[in-house]
C-alpha cells in the first residue's frame, strides 16, 4: 500500500529544523509471516531521538536517508503474528510513518493499550516510557523521604511533572525548574508543586538559595548543563542526584563540568538512570500511576500537533523547549 | 620557651614552592589550665592542606601569616589537661612547629599512639587519616565484590595503596594508576596489585581498555581531572565511583568536566567521600588494617624528610607528585 513517511534528510546541526527532514511517499508490501501492518494513530516525540540522530544515544543511530525512529500508538490493520489481532491498539516502534510493517521483534516489544485507558495517548506519556522513567527514577534511585526537598528540572514535561507529583504524594517539598511563565504556572497551579523557578526570568542560583535554604536533598536532572551545576552548588549533605536526561546537550552543546568537588562536599550520591533497565516494572508503574490519574491526584498535559507532516516542526519546537507538556502528533 | 615554626608567607599560585613559606622563631608560654605543651616528633603532609591554603577546603582556610595547620605525632612535655600524661605520644593538630601548645579542643580530638604500633608514624598514614579514608571509602561506599575490577588512582599513596590492597584481600582484580615507573613497580611488586598504569608513559584510555576490557566495576578516585574522565569512559554497567580527592585541582587547575552522559550510560553510582563523616569507625579501621599489617598482608611506604626546615620543600614535592609513599617530616 502507499504510505507517507518522514526520513532524516541530514544530521541536524544544533537545534533541529524542518529542513533536516523530508516528507515523502513509500510503498509497503502486505505483511509476511510473523509481521503485522498497522496504522499509526499518534506519534510520541522524545528528546532522546535528537541524541540518536547525532549517534550519541544508547539506542541505535538514526542516519540520513533512514525513516526517523520512534514509538507510536498504532492500530492493527492486518496481521500474520498471533500476538497482534486486527483492530487492537498497541504502542510500538513504528517510526515517523502513516502506516508501518512491524516485524516479529517490534511485535514482541509492543505494549497493548486497552479501551479503559483514556485518552489512549497516555500510553505514550505518563503511562508510557516517560512515566516509567519518572517512576523508576523516583522509586528506585532517588531514595526520597517525606520532608525532603526535591528539585526537578524540565518540570512541565511528562517526566519532570510526574516525578514532582509522585514526590508530593510521598510527602516531599517539591521545587520545579522550567522555562517561561506559562510552564511555571501549570507546574504550581495544576501539578501542585510547592514552587517553580522560571530559569529564563530568574537567577537560578539565587532562587535555589531562597527556596531551598537548607539545601536540596534530591535532584532529578532531566537537562544537564548549567542547571545541573547550579543545583549541585546548593546540595544538602547526603543529597541524591538522579541523572536522567541531557536536554542541554542533545542539540550538541559541550558538556558542562559536573564539579566533583561539589559532589564530595555534599557527600552526594549520583546515579545514572536508563529507563530500559526498568522495563520489568511497567505493570507496577501503570497500576500505580493509573490509580493516581483516575483519582485525580496526578495531572498530565499533552502538546498535540495534527498530521504527520507537522512532525518535523513539532519536533523542532520540542527541542527548542517551546512545547507545553508531552509532545505528540495525532495523525 | 623558644620554638621554631613555619608560617604561610603568601597564598600559593599553582604548585606550592618553598618561597610560599617562612621559617621562623616564636615563643610559647607554659601551658595554662586545660592546655598541654608537646614536642612534635613527625609531621603529616597531606594534599588537602593545599586546598585549605586556597580557602577551598571543607576545613578552615590557612591564610598568609598563619602557622600552617596539620596533624603530627607529638610527645607530651607538660600538661594541665587530665587526658594527656607527660611522656605519652599522640596524633594531634599541632601545625608546622617544633613544639605546640594544644588547647582543650585539640586535646579532645587527639588520638593516643601506643607503644605496640611500630613505626609510630603509621598513626599518620595507613593507621591514621589516610588509612581511614581508604577503609571507609572501600568498606562503606565502594560496594565492591569479589571478582570486581577495581581501579584506583594515586595508587602508590597511602590512600590508594591501602584501597587497592583491601580490594585484593576482598577478591577484587585491582588496577592502579600512578605517575612514573618507580611508583608503578612498587604498586605491582610490593603492594601486589594486578597491574599499574603509568599515566606519564602510557595512553591511559588505551591502557584501561586493554586491562579492563569488560569495564571498570569500581573506581576509587583520588585525583579528579582528566584521569577521572578517562576512567568514566571505560565504566562497566552498574559501576560505582568513590570521589575521594581532587589532586588534579588542588594546585588551582579548573575542574575537568565529569560528563553526566557517561554516568548515565553506565548506570553508575557516584558517591562523595569526606573522611570526617567516618571518624566513629577509627577503632574498627585500626583493628582491621593493623591485623593485616602485622600478618604481612598489607604493605605501606613512607617518604620521610628530616628536620622542620625541610617541610616546605617536602610539601612542594608532594604537590608535584614526586613523593614515594606517605609524605612525612621527622623532626
Amino acid at each position: 500500500m502507499q504510505i507517507k513517511q518522514i526520513t532524516l534528510a541530514r544530521t541536524p546541526q544544533g537545534t533541529p529544523s524542518e529542513a533536516d527532514f523530508e516528507f515523502g511517499d513509500a510503498t509497503l508490501p502486505a505483511p509476511a509471516g510473523g509481521q503485522a501492518l498497522v496504522r499509526v494513530l499518534a506519534l510520541s516525540l522524545d528528546p532522546y531521538l535528537r541524541s540518536a540522530m547525532a549517534g550519541r544515544h544508547l539506542s541505535a543511530a538514526i542516519r540520513p536517508g533512514e525513516v526517523v525512529r520512534g514509538e507510536g500508538l498504532v492500530q492493527v490493520l492486518a496481521s500474520q503474528h498471533p500476538r497482534l489481532a486486527p483492530g487492537t491498539t498497541w504502542v510500538a516502534a513504528c517510526g515517523w510513518r502513516s502506516h508501518a510493517l512491524l516485524d516479529a521483534d517490534a511485535i514482541e516489544q509492543a505494549r497493548p493499550v486497552g479501551p479503559e485507558l483514556q485518552p489512549a495517548t497516555l500510553a505514550l506519556g505518563v503511562l508510557g516510557m516517560p512515566g516509567l522513567t519518572a517512576w523508576a527514577g523516583f522509586k528506585r534511585l532517588a531514595d526520597a523521604k517525606a520532608g525532603d526537598t526535591l528539585v526537578v528540572s524540565a518540570a512541565s514535561g511528562p517526566v519532570g511533572a510526574t516525578v514532582g507529583q509522585l514526590a508530593r504524594l510521598a510527602g516531599c517539598r517539591v521545587i520545579g525548574i522550567a522555562g517561561g511563565p506559562e510552564k511555571c504556572a501549570w507546574v504550581t497551579g495544576q501539578a501542585g508543586f510547592d514552587a517553580c523557578i522560571d530559569y529564563h526570568a530568574e537567577d537560578l542560583r539565587q532562587a535555589l538559595r531562597r527556596l531551598a535554604p537548607q539545601g536540596v536533598a534530591v535532584y532529578f536532572d532531566n537537562v544537564g548543563g548549567d542547571v545541573l551545576l547550579a543545583v549541585c552548588e546548593q546540595l544538602a549533605v547526603g543529597a541524591r542526584i538522579v541523572l536522567c536526561g541531557l536536554m542541554a546537550q542533545y542539540n550538541g552543546a559541550a558538556p558542562v563540568p559536573l564539579n566533583p568537588g561539589l559532589i564530595i562536599r555534599a557527600r552526594a550520591t549520583v546515579r545514572g538512570l536508563v529507563v530500559y533497565d526498568h522495563w520489568a516494572d511497567f505493570a507496577e508503574m501503570t497500576a500505580e500511576i493509573g490509580a493516581h490519574i483516575r483519582a485525580g491526584r496526578l495531572q498530565f498535559r499533552e502538546d498535540i500537533s495534527h498530521g504527520l507532516a507537522s512532525t518535523p516542526s513539532a519536533f523542532a519546537r520540542l527541542m527548542n523547549g517551546r512545547n507545553q507538556g508531552k509532545a505528540l502528533v495525532v495523525l
